[in-house]
């Protein structure tokens, strides 16, 4: 039943904030003389297979900011880009600690807030995610993250892991997020889901996909809209 | 040296809140018709032995809202009260959840927010922590407390795991806390350490010593009196 929902639980990169405006931005600011576009894509498109190589066992438990680490080195070679020093590297892969809410961010969070237990469930880490919220003024009521299960999405301990921390049952709790495929595995878990539209989420040369699925419990054009449908106090 | 703390985490039950004031209230509006003095103090006197059975390994690892709870039926039975429903006492067990600011709390942080990166170290669980940060209005850029690092205070896990998430050396953090034993045990991991006094933390009837330790970094009246120190802007 929708009307006991009392947790909603945010997925963070694309959902919450432009990680591919943001990074695309921030790459083309430093004159790297390299095509931010595919650089951009490049790093994001990185970070699936090494999370896998975490699930899979290959590498041991290692948060996302170490992941992204990984794949920048890898993308620095890839695209001939040298004499970066250590600091300046350490900086550029913190970039994703600095990404920009989507306009209606925290309008929509405040206003669902007012209503919700709202936190993050997001494969980031705690100081990656803190630091972006203070930054960004995110008003998370927690910050859940793979670091704190020690599992990263899609495994079940992340979904259900909200729950046991709010003391409810999963139906209790709802996933918002731009991708369908987070959403069907916290359906799979007894998690109600929310559909949020991010048809730029990879910039203008990769559309998303937005098309509404019904087995979804909302499908929304923004947070706004969102606490529109849930009838949040403005 | 002072200006390198980039982070203050602080201590809650005490420090934060008011628990004893809270509890005590409560338990008296409940009609329960005993000492509500004692309940509250009794309640509270458990604690740290209930903490202990966890890190000497005799219980696995269990969460505070569940360390309160065996605590809570304990008491129920010293203290000859029955008839509560399972509902009643979960409700009260909450209690935790419900504790109320003391008067310079909110201000206070706000304030040290603007210019450092403000998190809980408590013993509390993520469940408790944030619901009550929810009530309170208690602006946390993070909740970081045991359940997060799997070890209770005064573990150096847990001081040093501050550090560790934002990725910061342990003097780039500061303890805030009323209790002198929590923070040397801070020190001892190198974290700066910032005592607040919080004389009426356990009631009008068990004075807390709230006499300076030099070896602290800050010694302050309140939170609104430690940002003042730290040159906040109002």
């Amino acid at each position: 039943m929708k009307k006991d929902i009392q947790v909603l639980a945010f997925d963070v990169f694309g959902t919450v904030v432009d990680w591919y405006g943001s990074v695309r931005q921030e790459i083309e600011s430093m004159s790297l003389n390299v095509d931010s576009d595919k650089f951009t894509l490049g790093w994001r498109d990185g970070y699936a297979p090494a999370m896998k190589r975490v699930s899979s066992g290959e590498l041991g438990w290692t948060l996302l900011d170490d992941l992204h680490r990984i794949i920048l080195e890898d993308l620095l070679k890839q695209f001939n880009i040298s004499g970066l020093s250590e600091r300046q590297i350490s900086h550029l892969n913190k970039i994703w600690h600095r990404l920009n809410p989507w306009p209606d961010s925290v309008e929509g969070l405040t206003r669902l807030k007012s209503k919700y237990i709202i936190c993050t469930l997001s494969n980031g880490n705690l100081g990656l995610l803190s630091n972006m919220a203070k930054r960004a003024g995110l008003p998370w009521d927690c910050i859940l993250c793979a670091e704190v299960f020690r599992k990263y999405k899609p495994d079940p301990d992340t979904y259900l892991g909200v729950a046991k921390v709010f003391d409810v049952s999963p139906e209790n709790v709802m996933l918002v997020a731009s991708h369908q495929i987070d959403l069907k595995s916290a359906r799979q878990c007894g998690l109600h889901t929310a559909f949020i539209e991010r048809p730029m989420e990879f910039g203008p040369n990769r559309l998303n996909d937005v098309s509404p699925n019904s087995a979804n419990t909302f499908h929304a054009k923004s947070f706004v809209d969102l606490a529109d449908q849930l009838n949040c106090p403005d």
